[in-house]
């Protein structure tokens, strides 16, 4: 039988979501909620669904899971209540800011036996996927060294910035849980350099736009990672694992794949502008992923510890920026 | 208003055109139509539209395009059906293996003042559109000399070849296409070689697997074919436009975009294996195209005009590869 | 014992071998000769060699082997008069613009049972070399298909073109040798196509600029060519050969190795300029297989019949081009 | 006129300055000197110069520079000494393992007007050069974050080892040398992480094998070193500077350039193996740089001051390994 969804939040990544779902076999797109009407009203018209409110749709016998595309502060109670409600919830990241509030909802969830699947998307690009299988085959042999390139082509919104809980809890944690999947060992100190060098309002706002980290496991496996707000030439997006044996590296997507070549030279196209686009087929495997694992009753592959352990690592960066040393992850998880 | 369509012709192809009109806005599967029943009912699982006869097709009112995917020898036929019965008609390539036929066939569409586009998919690649592109806003200069390299991964079964009007009309006549549409001119003279090099059997059943063309125009445009029915490492297909300001190249298409590196060196990906992975945005972009030009009355962007050239082109190539010499296509035109 | 070289001619391509002969362990540069008495003195002032004449160095004892950069027409005489005189000769190519001149040198050097080596300088590029090197390991099975894209970044002087026997013999000749080479089997036919695109100047003097060649062996191997006179963006090598196993490839060479990106996209340098810089290791390599088979007393790698057969599809291309068919080689042979 | 040169060590680099020596215009190579006599010979015999003691050389009046190729421990007195005997001296990297010694020498260098060039040769290497001139023309516009990997394909023999003052002083050095000039700025703080990954013996020699370096400068440009003692698809080194207007790289050096596609992929050759081969035209363009300072009387391009620094970051990183925090460079310089 099909897996009846609605979607909470018809914002911009609530409409990637939509557009997974509905096209995916085996889910149906039954309800959305939005406060803004139109935003709402855009999804039931591309899709064909009921317009619903939340609370509705928590009493929905016609549903059976959710995906929660609020802003970040509602993310704990909706989980908490889809759960209670016996949803199976997919949640984007982060569970939320505060890392407290994380380990007390995830203990909600545990609580009512739910399924809470949260949206590290990248695990499901399939370069990244073929990067881990290539791993998983050995043909690296033992990972000894991660190194995460990812710049945004620009910068957020200043009012976003506000919200966001700052550039590691926000942009960085993507590639925390990145480098935790492909070290395949839990990181157990952590050193981050930050500076505001493509915007002073940016500082401003108490957050920084350019930052590196340093990611060590007990065993002394690294993990580096560099960051950037900008990128003029688009949306970056690399890994490489170093092993043993050899290296595995994905590489970025241009918005296409000729080459035009003058006397200035060989001329290729940017990089596809942001995750909308880079990011596309990762979003419908992502959701595949979890259609899956309900029908399945399997446990889901990016779970609410792995949100916890990402946001723990960006509370250790930040500790390493104001304190100027390496921090230990368990100074953060206590 | 969304344009009603069916689809005849269940195969391989059917079921690609089929969810590109599923999957395209302001359009609608409405039916589908197959002697195969279970082939038939793929679709209509899938999609969800009605399984109708060709000839209920032809008289239903709810339709108002036809995709035609059946048998090469079946193509004509339909065509002039269905332009009599008022519907727009998309037509897989080619028209008819006999070029008189295939004229026959037009004068039909002309006087019915029928809408028909021929189905050649190349031309709607996203790199392949972004080198016409480039050569529309000047970036290379006036066009001098084109290179076409096309393999298949491996040859089609035997009855298919016996089938398919021989190597140049089935497979070389897709870069005919090309051809024309990035020189921009008409082909003037045409000169190739043939051999048989994959598969003796091949030259039993009296085709060919490997071939070269050169295209020349009146002003001295010129462009080669490269052909293969066998390619170890996947679809090998490339173009480049060489012109008086530079050149512009369309690179292939791996399975995944990650390189892995050991002591024996760097190793990619094997390209996507056929047409029906490395085609899909093409498939989808032809549909979206058919569609857009019925609804508003333009002419379609491959014409009944283009299948006939390109089928000319490719009876001038055999009959130089007879002959051993530069055949003019005003020879096969008459 | 060090092999002692004059070199005949001290213009560009002299220079070239001069400094690969001084550079060469194993191989002393004695003496220069050339009616331009500042080319010379450029040379030995260099390297401090001799200046000498032609004559004198017919005559020398302390010379072993010349290297004849003298004008074309000026090849096939000065062959026969070295080889009678006993010193080993390697003389750039071609031997002679005349078929029938070729021939009687080359009974000449039989008769006096001399060395002569060829420059085909393409055979020794490290790129090239390695192509071959992954043909006869087996990596790409039985040769099936050769593709070589040559393009030069800008036509020579109008009064060359005049003297060089036109661009097959005098720029595609290269093409053909490397054909030939990667082929592994003779040539049974030539089909060309050829036009003034370029510069029409070019046209007037008799000569074209855009030439597309087919070539097929006795079993049906196929090689195409592709020329132009201009390429804005470099001097552009390529060869590629497909085999029963699959692809070998080399690829073109950039003036560095970087990568600049921005709101444009992604841009690499041009192509190194032309074969000064771009076959430098090659003429090298060509100078050290030379000396390598005078000291070793084996054959030469690139012959005086490997001359002849280049210069024969040529003329077999000329013959193509001017009757509109496809040219027997045995033809030309006769 | 031309400089007359002694190289002291004939070692693998002394074989490599000696080389470069000989071959470039305006030098001539007078001596060398080693302990060992085969490797002096070795030298004699290739460049036909005279094989003299160091005490000779330093009261030689045929040799105005000299090339210190000698163990590290005498490179400091031997600087001493022949700036005082009025030489100039190009020194092989580093001038000392100890930060006050290298101030000492530096010291006695200022006292005698000498001429001082420190060998950091990836500065002269074309790509590199390539890609701060890319910088200097303003094509990044603003530098803010530099990438730097370095991976050697094997570690150094343990006993080497032992005497090198460890990856940082010994390896990540050049890697110093390389963000300082990239950047543009001093660095002010370091943090560095280090494991053994890849040999348990180098731990118990008392080094790592495995270390990333993030460096900040007082504006907030940051470069990341990522560095291993084992890549086993060649030696990695790879640059990557992101500004303001965009990125440049510079790419690896494969044993060559061809690719070869099977039904496994595409497979290209693993990385020149070593610095012999991969820093070829470097070596040559840091000799030529320093025969053009002295000959100008200009300013080495690379001093001792730099070394200093580079040592001084490698000291940093040390500290910041031992003590797990970020290290101010005003700490270790005090």
């Amino acid at each position: 039988m099909s897996l009846r969804f609605a979607i909470l939040g018809a914002g911009r990544i609530g409409q990637v979501h939509a557009r997974a779902v509905a096209s995916t076999p085996g889910a149906t797109l039954v309800a959305i909620a939005d406060p803004v009407a139109a935003a709402a009203e855009t999804v039931r018209a591309a899709y064909g669904c009921d317009i619903r409110t939340i609370d509705t749709i928590e009493s929905s016998a016609d549903v059976d899971a959710v995906v929660i595309c609020t802003p970040t502060d509602t993310h704990a109670d909706l989980i908490e209540r889809f759960c209670k409600a016996g949803k199976a919830v997919f949640c984007e990241k982060p569970v939320d800011l505060s890392l407290p509030r994380v380990a007390a909802c995830l203990k909600v969830v545990e609580a009512t036996k739910g399924t809470l699947m949260v949206g590290f998307n990248r695990r499901f690009d399939p370069d990244f996927m073929a990067v881990k299988a290539a791993i998983d085959a050995g043909r690296v042999g033992d990972v000894e060294m991660v190194t995460i390139t990812s710049r945004d082509p620009g910068a957020p919104p200043y009012d976003y910035i506000t919200r966001s809980g700052g550039i590691f809890r926000d942009m960085t944690i993507h590639d925390f849980d990145m480098a935790r999947w492909l070290l395949g060992e839990e990181v157990e100190t952590v050193m981050a350099a930050a500076s505001v060098l493509t915007d002073a309002k940016i500082g401003e706002l108490g957050d920084f736009d350019s930052v590196n980290v340093i990611l060590r496991t007990a065993s002394g496996k690294q993990a580096i990672i560099t960051n950037s707000r900008r990128a003029t030439y688009g949306y970056d997006q690399r890994i490489e694992v170093l092993g043993s044996k050899g290296l595995a590296a994905a590489q970025n997507h241009g918005e296409n794949r000729i080459t035009v070549a003058d006397g200035a030279g060989f001329h290729d196209a940017p990089l596809l502008n942001f995750f909308m686009t880079r990011y596309i087929a990762a979003y419908a495997n992502e959701i595949a992923a979890f259609i899956a694992t309900v029908n399945d009753g399997k446990p889901t592959p990016t779970t609410g510890h792995d949100g916890l352990m990402a946001l723990a690592l960006a509370e250790a960066a930040l500790k390493s920026v104001a304190e100027g040393r390496a921090v230990k992850v368990s100074e953060i998880l206590g």
